[in-house]
């Protein structure tokens, strides 16, 4: 039933029954999270045997990983995320702990001393990155501390608005890059399709550095079914623009947020910039949490193996979270969301001018979700509809909870809201 | 018997002696390294228990280490290193494995952003460091990344010379600070008098954002006598200068050069400052590592006996190389050095211009030193004098070796060099 389509007397009564649901649930005391991207405790126990797998700590060149040296990584690790990744060891460096870490550096790289040759962005009047929304708030989060100009792009279910992003990247040189989530985008699940990656890689671009931060956060992050997306390398290699993306990758939700391993990859030349700088920088990452990831991990197929269990504990989860939302929620009219097929968010659109008050009302009975806001720069959400729902931290029981109060807030808030204008 | 007072044929005479003793070490086909500040595989085996120490992943506020979060660092980590070095927790940032990485950030960061609400570095015409000189490479590497001008400070043997840095401070504004290694000086060992660091922290500057970089590399790496600096701080507060030091410090020559834990110091104002951005950087550092680091050293007091049994290590490595020095060099006035309490080096001052000539006659005969100059900004000693030894990481009977072929060279080239002006 439409409920968009409700007369006022319908939607008084309902508005009147929706309250009583959502004090039921107030009455409940609830302190439950589902705002940010966290695996539960009980996902990184599946991960505790790393801790105790470490028996040696020379490198398969010999090299002890106790002390200096290694700037761009031990070649176990290398190898291990070149074949799980499909990219030449040549083109890959292992960094510490963050892959935002990496992303941040290589943004304050270019600030500093620009790229290609080019100069350093730090030196111009006016730098802008294009940012498809519903994004990363911490994509967006690097940008405001860089000073650089957002630019909102709409999402499509094949990834960006290409059409926005070849008119604005074509014709004005002070847009400098693009931020993409290219497998099942936080926070929607999207994954960009062939075209996508084909016209992202082989667009013109006004600023001869315009450059691709290619998040590939979700790589092997599969859920209900694996997906892949087509390799931007050599989409830009093919195109004549070898040196666009930068991507990243981390086993930061393959292992432990806290003590994973983090990768930045891209073309011989951008390699030779960046080592140039990261020498400087420091001697070297923990070559020991290297060789521990990859002696746990042992191999691309072991990768895969591990992340089936990480799924398996994640897909009721999701199932709950997707299920409710489809029983409470379909045919309403007061949501639209996306059914992921990997990664660690589930996006819902809310009847515009409805998403604060949603996650208001959430909020104010026990249930904090990710700010509404969150997912677009300076936190603006244009239409104040999108909320992203994190359903990995909490235990299915208070997944249940916590989804079921959201639905009746998602409801109470659209009720509220069409009541402002019906007759 | 002072050799510079010698006629020209009795040096003609030594330096046909000095050949042959040269030609017999190069008969060896030595193949050793005294170039870099590294442990040796035997030292770092002292510290192997850490691999296996840790146990559990909750933090003492509770905090699973292994997943994201906690930006600062665990609060057992801070408390470690308060008690140790005698800073106040709110002071203390955690951060990766490398202070080094440490102090580029926090040098990127003055660039970026500036400091205390002045100008970014970067937004100047020029920017200028005073670098006490013999120094650390690394210090000089990072002024070199970033575009800033590096002034040679002489040392003396109470640290950097004072009147020379208050003269060059106060009088040029685009001097925006100093690199201090103010115990145990790399290359000379040298420990900062207290009038030194009175000095350095109430000194007048002509830039209101001039900060001291206080990289405590060797702050608990006692060899032969345990000494303490003034606390800088407490210096700098009571001068009413309180946001002009940045205190550094790691356990990678504590545990592992590879994988030990950083730690940044400052000012509460400092902090927030550096907060406010590093938490768009990162999430936060490796708390695993953190809390495996202070399961293994336990306390202040378990940092120390441990550093003791790396001083028993250490100890005969510095004895022969002092020893060698004083009995093939003391009184021949063709050398200097400095006789460390402590740290990771001994430095030499040969006859000007003779460094470099030392230094190519070592590799020549398979031992490798420090680049001559390395010590200076820009890789340029002025008199071409000064040579870094670093004992720590061959073994003893390389060593051995290694410190008297190094001392036939510096006599060789003496000779040579004294030769050229002979009657």
């Amino acid at each position: 039933m439409d409920i968009t389509k409700f007369s006022k007397v319908k939607l008084l009564a309902l508005k009147e029954d929706l309250e009583k649901q959502y004090a039921d649930f107030q009455a409940q005391n609830l302190k439950l999270d589902m705002s940010r991207g966290k695996p539960a405790g009980t996902q990184l126990d599946l991960t505790n045997g790393i801790l105790f797998t470490l028996t040696k700590y020379i490198t398969e060149d010999g090299v002890d990983a106790r002390n200096y040296g290694g700037l761009d990584g031990i070649p176990e690790a290398k190898k291990l995320f070149s074949g799980l990744l499909d990219i030449p060891t040549e083109k890959i460096i292992i960094g510490g702990n963050s892959s935002l870490n990496l992303m941040y550096d290589t943004m304050v790289r270019f600030m500093l001393f620009g790229t290609g040759g080019n100069t350093p962005w730090s030196k111009l009047d006016k730098v802008k990155f294009l940012c498809p929304s519903p994004g990363y708030d911490r994509h967006f989060g690097i940008c405001e501390d860089l000073g650089i100009e957002m630019i909102t792009i709409p999402m499509t279910e094949h990834g960006p608005d290409m059409d926005l992003v070849e008119k604005l990247a074509a014709e004005d040189p002070a847009i400098k890059g693009i931020w993409c989530v290219p497998l099942y985008s936080n926070p929607q699940g999207i994954i960009y399709s062939d075209e996508t990656v084909d016209r992202l890689g082989s667009m013109k671009t006004a600023a001869p550095d315009f450059r691709i931060m290619w998040d590939n956060a979700y790589g092997v992050h599969h859920i209900y079914t694996e997906n892949k997306v087509k390799d931007i390398f050599t989409v830009c290699e093919q195109a004549g623009n070898p040196n666009r993306v930068f991507y990243f990758f981390s086993t930061s939700k393959i292992t432990f947020p806290g003590a994973g391993v983090a990768l930045l990859a891209a073309s011989p030349e951008n390699i030779v910039e960046i080592k140039k700088h990261m020498g400087m920088q420091t001697i070297g990452h923990d070559k020991l949490n290297q060789l521990r990831t990859v002696t746990y991990l042992k191999n691309p197929e072991g990768v895969r193996d591990h992340m089936e269990k990480l799924a398996a504990e994640l897909r009721p989860k999701f199932d709950v979270v997707l299920e409710t939302l489809d029983r409470e929620l379909a045919g309403t009219g007061l949501a639209k969301w996306t059914k992921p097929q990997g990664g660690y968010f589930v996006a819902i659109d809310t009847l515009p001018g409805c998403a604060k008050a949603t996650v208001a009302l959430a909020k104010a009975a026990g249930v904090t979700m990710t700010g509404a806001g969150a997912t677009f720069p300076y936190k603006k959400d244009p239409n104040d509809t999108n909320i992203r729902i994190a359903p990995t931290y909490p235990t299915y029981d208070e997944l249940k909870i916590a989804i079921a109060l959201f639905c009746v807030c998602v409801k109470l808030a659209g009720v509220n809201k069409l009541l402002e204008t019906a007759e």
